[in-house]
């Protein structure tokens, strides 16, 4: 597994094709319709955002996952417009777009899994998508390179991970892509967004494939902030076509250790390119009561405007660090919390820690990428998190508009 | 009640002096260490932070309230110093400064108030507090603004205000100082406070004067956010003096609506007081299934750094106040929210309003002080809460550091 931008032709899973077309949905005039094809059909497994806001094309697509049985012959995904609190106008579009793709690739509707990213609010104008379809066929090829850049909205890179896993001796194949924090419509209304493409020409039964998905996300996608804000769009989806006629079993180790890198690598790609960050931090809460307990005091820490401008300012700020653990609701022993910046002791029993450096501890933080370590008590609870700093340019990418 | 900066004379609480001098603990060399005495003593009643990490005079203010049965003769406040994640010396710290506070105005050591703000993890130097002392006891009267001015930390102005109750035809005296959302030492480990100090000249017993503290705090200092960071060190007293002589039934409503609304002023001046504040929003929450979901939704919206930097940028961009709720954890009914911007129609029944207005909602969104009205179901949960734009200039203050 890598963290390459592209996807060499040889780690490619088989069994996809690829497209992405301009349908004239982005202001910007770029690609903004992007398609995946499984020839065959692929066994399919999604996880959708939490919010109880959720868009059009999630209702659909979770509509049609239960209706093949976990079976998707085509992912159809446009940027530009999240066609989300547009009612049941947006869910007739978003089905209009999936019957429209089935003509066109020649599968029943429901094997169509439909997302889309960019403005709320706003109806989706499928007739553009649509018409875009042709070309989209004429176009479909084994790289994945332009579906990654078409989903994209503010994000500044393509983002896609892959890796090969051993089954019998012979490879398997999986990559990811995705896009992430960013926003495709500052002028009106914007919304924050990820969206994750797993495809793997392993040969996995649907059931067994939630499995694996759930599990892998739960570490990775599931342990990350930039803002806190949970999307109405957010979707994971992991395509299984079954063209290495390599079956892999439930459960199998490799398989779920190459799933749970690729989310990882996928999702710190999406914390380092989110919007306006110049830190990123990895976390590692531990002597919690519960791993739950440290997954709260790592979401506290993480969204903490007082902790993350510390960060922007590389400032050894350890004292916002404990108040964010204080009030995570978790329950912390405060007079035994540890903290270390790297290998530099920070905080000792829930005060300066004797041996405290604040200028080696700020030149620690100086750097792009750091972890903290946070002791919070005696307990073996523990979780890995990963989180930016908060930037002014955070605050102007936001908050930019003009009429 | 009013909100204006100064007390006049006739609506200072009789029964109190107050003090403030230069201790030498604000590197600014301002004013940093206040006083206040009631001369005959006054019935308590406080309230302290949530937060499980809690500075050294949290726990001894508590422990004094209960030894005392809830009465206090001086109250002394530090700022430049935090006394938090200072351990057991931070608490001898605080009890040498209220021994000496005692000895110096002739009451029990249980009968002093101890509060501090500023920054954290660094010992309070208790010697420069002690030395100070006889000056403060030189300087007492009974004008409160140098007290209000002491407390402060990135402040830019002293916040208080005042009423006047009738009981049984004669006047009560009510008035409040606060201080919030400030640092004093941006250099290392500033931190965010709120310390809030009421004074009354009605006669209460500490058990009744802590019911009608009880209900004021819920309705004002409880609906307010800037950051979201929950301090260390919080802190809301309320004395009553008896020194007007006439008694206060419990549960008194014009005394309480008095308390009510000098809380509700303190509460809504830290907002617009804020660090890099530029917009004041009251939210209004209706259609909740419970007043406590009606809370969640207006924490998740006034914490959501999404809709806190579109606030920044007049930018009217209800799906992400949609998207908050969504996330916020309260049961919402996303097919039903309705959204206004004042009186302009935002968003009917989860879509766009068919009258939005775009322009018009910029326009809206550009004044300093609006309110923001959200139905999200057709409950009778409902609230008012108060909040912040999130700045640029929020992001300077608190990631400014310099070696």
């Amino acid at each position: 597994m890598t963290d390459e931008p592209l996807i060499p032709d040889e780690a490619l899973p088989r069994g996809f094709r690829f497209a992405a077309v301009k349908a004239g949905i982005k202001p910007s005039g770029k690609p903004d319709f992007a398609v995946a094809v499984a020839d065959r059909g692929a066994s399919a497994a999604a996880m959708f955002t939490a919010n109880q806001v959720q868009a059009a094309p999630i209702t659909v697509g979770r509509r049609h996952l239960v209706r093949s049985g976990g079976r998707v012959r085509v992912v159809a995904v446009n940027a530009g417009n999240a066609n989300c609190a547009t009612g049941e106008a947006g869910l007739s579009a978003c089905e209009q777009v999936c019957r429209a793709a089935a003509d066109t690739f020649g599968c029943p509707g429901h094997e169509v899994f439909p997302s889309s990213t960019g403005i709320i609010g706003v109806p989706l104008p499928a007739e553009k998508l649509v018409a875009a379809l042709p070309e989209a066929r004429r176009s479909l090829s084994p790289d994945a390179e332009s579906f990654a850049r078409a989903i994209l909205t503010t994000d500044t890179r393509p983002k896609v991970a892959h890796a090969t896993v051993n089954v019998s001796g012979k490879p398997v194949h999986l990559a990811g892509v995705c896009k992430g924090a960013g926003m495709i419509h500052p002028q009106l209304v914007p919304h924050a967004t990820m969206l994750v493409y797993l495809f793997t020409d392993a040969a996995i039964e649907p059931r067994d494939l939630d499995a694996f998905l759930r599990n892998a996300v739960e570490e990775s996608f599931n342990r990350i902030s930039i803002d806190g804000d949970t999307s109405t769009n957010d979707t994971v989806l992991l395509l299984a076509s079954g063209a290495s006629d390599l079956k892999v079993p439930a459960s199998d180790p490799a398989f779920a250790a190459a799933l749970s890198g690729v989310c990882t690598s996928l999702a710190k790609q999406i914390v380092a390119d989110g919007e306006g960050v110049t830190h990123i931090v990895e976390l590692q809460i531990e002597g919690a009561a519960s791993d739950a307990d440290a997954l709260k005091v790592a979401k506290a820490v993480a969204h903490s405007p007082l902790v993350k401008t510390a960060w922007a300012g590389c400032d050894p700020n350890w004292g916002r660090l404990m108040a964010a653990a204080g009030y995570s609701g978790a329950a912390i022993d405060p007079a035994s919390i540890a903290i270390w910046f790297g290998d530099l002791p920070i905080c000792f029993d829930g005060g300066r820690a004797p041996n405290f450096d604040v200028r080696a501890a700020h030149e620690y933080l100086r750097q792009r990428e750091y972890s903290i370590r946070m002791r919070v008590g005696s307990g073996s609870g523990r979780c890995r998190f990963w989180t930016s700093d908060l930037t002014a340019e955070y605050v102007r990418i936001n908050a930019d508009y003009s009429t």
